[in-house]
């Protein structure tokens, strides 16, 4: 899911995300509760109509923005009191507000209020903190009164594999239309993340869609898919296009390197984006260097292109049983070149 | 005449720009001499191809920019040495190079190299200026090589009346495809534009096109073409789309103001173009306000819309004998909302 924070793929319309593949979106509830709120998006016909994207949607709870943006929170079992980062002003939000705004924005696929323990957190914390995001999640269930949205639990537990399986578990009982594993993807290493995805997958259904929230590189995806996650999310793709950085079929490519300046080749050989079907690299290596808002737009597209492809390719390669052999291919592209 | 500056109307895509009803469009001939380099363009296919823009292309001479964006330069008879004001390095640019820079860059029409005289300067300043810029445009004229190009000569004498006349008729003389009025839009009041036009266009043929350069308001364009004025070329639909300022119907339209936080009408509700036909001006301001890129190509998109509306209402409106009245109606709904 291409990353729409405030309402909107930074540099893209909803024309260049349907062309670069994309079918669904995630956009964040925190900033879109603040600006414009989520009752001006409700009352101008919600989210969908207001960005003017017809395919699905996914809003996140606001709690991971609540956690990692505010200068100031208090948590208690309601919810969260916090600062707005905009101007300062106090707000609460808790898991009934949660789902109301998310209700109220109208996505397609709506998320549990959790709370996302920073990392490194001690046991004890971690321990007090799954309680809490359990018992936010029932909140959450409880409150639901649209019939039309999916709601995902979120599965915390830290770095700790007995909570996280406890808080699987609880969720899994309770019987959410997704799950989403959350607080990874903080700080730690690659090889305590995959030990954590091993350790939670098992304990969640294989008839239920499984989100990976916030991850990540094209190997971090590859390696999540091949642990059986099915969705994830990730400003990687927009926000390494906006800063000149390419994802290509021969591994990463910075644009501005002055070997491009006069490369009449589009940026990836392989593939068959707007960007690459029209541009040289000599022309997006200049608009980068120029600094042109329309260089944001072209690499943003190209990425996008690229991390559809990528998900599309993997669900051919499940299907054809060629999995092994695809991450394997991709892992190579990867460190050859970085 | 959308400006593209450094080889992209900046925020909009060719495809943008063709839908917007662009059908030609200005790069500026100093910047893309020193960024990326005419010698790159053209080594790589030409501007056309570089930038993706089949339609036809306007360059300017450079000269413009030499006298108003360098911290330094000399003005000898040969041409002018200068400092590019990226880097500080020294360049010289005469008529030669300027045709040159302009052949290898391959645009559709290119303009003769000119002095531009500040404003205000006195009469022997710009009686010397106007003998220079009739000289350099005699030599842009023995220096052309290409066939497929058309050479515009630049009128200019400042804000004087009979070195205008001097300089149209000895340019007219020399015969060019075109004729443009230069040194006007810098700094001197509507009137006296108005008279120097008036002055000036009657020592121009009327079976070639006359460009004013750098103009101007939508008020300003309908002055001149009353005056028999043909083409325009100006970064304000652009520019002040960037800044938040709509042209529409009804006038101007500052879309930050908080009145359109909920206004779920388009910008222009007599506008067809991509912008106006997708999204409300709570939209527009949400994106305006949360600094979002597609906020300066939407507005870029309906603005370069109005302009381009704008001068087919009014080459109907010439061919159909109404400009007083359409021009009247303009004028009106400016007065109104300003």
């Amino acid at each position: 899911m291409p990353v729409g924070t405030k309402g909107s793929v930074k540099a893209v319309s909803p024309e260049d995300l349907d062309e670069a593949g994309a079918r669904i979106i995630l956009a964040n509830t925190y900033h879109l509760y603040l600006r414009p709120g989520h009752h001006t998006i409700g009352r101008l016909g919600g989210l969908h109509r207001f960005m003017n994207w017809p395919r699905p949607i996914l809003t996140d709870s606001g709690g991971f923005q609540v956690y990692s943006l505010t200068p100031l929170r208090t948590i208690t079992d309601k919810g969260v009191i916090f600062q707005s980062h905009i101007d300062g002003s106090k707000h609460f939000i808790g898991p009934e507000e949660a789902i109301d705004i998310q209700e109220t924005l109208g996505a397609d696929i709506i998320m549990a209020f959790d709370e996302c323990a920073p990392y490194p957190s001690d046991y004890e914390y971690v321990q007090r903190s799954v309680k809490l995001t359990t018992s936010w999640a029932r909140r959450s269930l409880d409150r639901k009164k649209r019939n039309d949205q999916a709601l995902f639990g979120i599965v915390q537990g830290g770095m700790y594999a007995d909570l996280r399986e406890i808080s699987a578990r609880k969720l899994v009982e309770m019987g959410f239309d997704g799950y989403a594993l959350g607080g990874l993807s903080v700080g730690e290493d690659q090889s305590t993340r995959q030990r954590v995805i091993g350790e939670t997958i098992n304990f969640l259904p294989e008839d239920k869609p499984v989100y990976l929230m916030g991850v990540g590189t094209p190997e971090d995806i590859v390696d999540a898919v091949n642990f059986g996650i099915d969705m994830f999310d990730c400003v990687m793709p927009t926000r390494n296009a906006r800063n000149g950085t390419l994802f290509t079929s021969a591994g990463k490519m910075t644009i501005k390197n002055a070997k491009y300046a006069e490369d009449g080749r589009p940026a990836d050989e392989n593939c068959d984006c707007y960007t690459c079907s029209n541009y040289s690299r000599a022309y997006l290596r200049h608009l980068f260097m120029a600094r042109e808002i329309l260089s944001y737009r072209l690499n943003t597209i190209h990425n996008l292109s690229y991390y559809s492809r990528l998900m599309a390719d993997l669900r051919t390669a499940i299907r054809e049983e060629r999995i092994a052999e695809y991450s394997a291919k991709l892992y190579r592209s990867y460190r050859k070149n970085n």
